[in-house]
């Protein structure tokens, strides 16, 4: 029997410019990037979250044939999906949200179907804390772990609910400026020692280009980013990482430190395909092949060879 | 007999402001750092400079102390050091030049001493690339490796005088803002690649608090930097990193692609040390069982246990 991952998160349209090319309607949303990659694991994953009428069957399909269990999308009759549009400049890293239309997703209370009220593991995807919480507060049975993304939207306008979700969660995965926002430390090691505190055993801060980093207790772990010839859309790289880092560890059920720094490299991995193409096309046309390349290069990229011994007895 | 590296580069003073503090007069230049963190090694390393003066007896002692061999240091009867104030701001990654004394730099002719005319190494820290080219002229014999530190200011004033000596060099080292300058590329792999055709055989791209990449052929290494709880001072961390890596370079003798990265790992030692006080003054306080639990710190930060053969296996 599989292990369940449960994933809370948006489904929408995006339109996305880029330095390097344009789109007006793709298929996006967090939980949509979280499943394509989280499905590419031996998993049960299934996705609760909320579109309009307009919502392709095409595109319902394509995660349906991921094998995603859909019961817990709601499909509302005459409303419109979320929409998103965002413009990348010259440095992928800065981008400009140039309109938000939330339809929807508005008044979206989740509904967790029966069969997915005791996951092993949950992903609460980057979405209104209130939503976050009601989530949480269906499950029968406390996860093994709970992982949770936001943003700097809602720590500047719903602090006090993000707050209260943070204190619920074991791990936080969450950029660099919005760790420095969340908690007034420019130092990043002092900025997750303070998360830490808030309640997240594990603090991830994601980097971009510059790779991510996972902290715990006093331990913490580096993983570059692969540097990549060509990023064309950084939309749904966070998502990625998240549904990679949540799809290693619900398949292997092991949420021990030294696991997690793999399932951080898996995400990473999920991460860069997805910047390589717009949207999700890099994503779904994922093969297993891509992965173990990539892992290989990965591991390339890191490795050097100090003797530890030697180095100590040289030096001391 | 020991290996010699040759150091081409500034001797300075620096008032320096940053939101921990605010220096007015301490010791400063490429050199400086440089060789202060290259004589860590087992080596003999040479200082090719220019000071007036002013310079402080003192300032000579202590590198004197360290090994470092002075006969290339020219003073200037009558004339004054070079002088650099800046400031940094919250994200010290930025930083802005608040005033620039030429000084004696303004008429430096590098001359090198005739038992530094046929180094192992020779590192070229930033600085007029007219005064790079003069020091390359002198020398004897062809170096097992030439390093190139250089600065946007040369790029985009002296941009023919920096494409000469660029094409005379085995390795460059410059941030990811110059690579991307010097080359028009966004992508920093497409920037080391066009980089390589100019001549350098390595192209080592820093990212201050991201770490550096090291390119070679088709190959990278992805060192991180350790994420430090407190950064006093980023001032002499390009420069420390060049002489822990030209110094490890010196000592080992060895120029293949896998002990660069060793070099790097030191080099990026030397500069996080550098980075945790103001000025020159952890280097000067440090000791080798310091360099030990580093080296380790470093070698934790990256080691991640993902079995190849298993993942291949698993993913085809």
């Amino acid at each position: 029997m599989n292990n369940k991952l449960l994933v809370v998160g948006t489904m929408a349209y995006d339109a996305i410019s880029t330095p390097f090319g344009k789109v007006d309607k793709i298929l996006g949303g967090a939980a949509t990037y979280i499943g394509l990659s989280a499905s590419r694991f031996s998993l049960d994953c299934g996705i609760v979250s909320v579109v309009g009428e307009d919502f392709e069957k095409e595109h319902l399909e394509l995660l349906k044939n991921q094998g995603i269990d859909l019961s817990g999308v709601e499909i509302v009759t005459g409303g419109a999906t979320f929409f998103w549009s965002g413009e990348y400049h010259n440095d992928l890293n800065i981008r400009t949200t140039l309109e938000t239309q939330l339809n929807v997703l508005e008044n979206f209370s989740p509904k967790i179907p029966e069969h997915y009220k005791s996951p092993d593991i949950v992903m609460l995807g980057n979405l209104s804390p209130d939503v976050q919480i009601k989530a949480l507060e269906q499950l029968k049975a406390k996860p093994k772990l709970i992982v949770l993304d936001t943003m700097n939207f809602w720590m500047e306008h719903f602090r006090a609910a993000l707050d209260q979700v943070i204190t619920k969660v074991d791990v936080i995965s969450i950029n660099d400026e919005e760790a420095r926002q969340l908690t007034g430390e420019f130092s990043l090691v002092k900025a997750a020692h303070q998360i830490h505190q808030m309640g997240p055993k594990y603090v991830i801060i994601k980097k971009g280009e510059h790779g991510a980093l996972l902290f715990y207790k006093n331990q913490i772990f580096s993983a570059p980013a692969l540097p990549l010839e060509e990023v064309l859309d950084p939309t749904g790289a966070g998502d990625s990482f998240a549904g990679g880092f949540t799809g290693y560890l619900t398949q292997t059920g092991d949420i021990s430190f030294n696991n997690l720094k793999l399932a951080v490299i898996y995400g990473s991995a999920m991460a860069s395909f997805t910047v390589e193409k717009f949207g999700t096309q890099k994503l779904v046309n994922y093969t297993p092949s891509m992965m173990a390349t990539r892992i290989k290069a990965f591991k390339e990229l890191t490795t050097f060879d100090i003797g530890l011994k030697q180095t100590i007895t040289q030096y001391e």
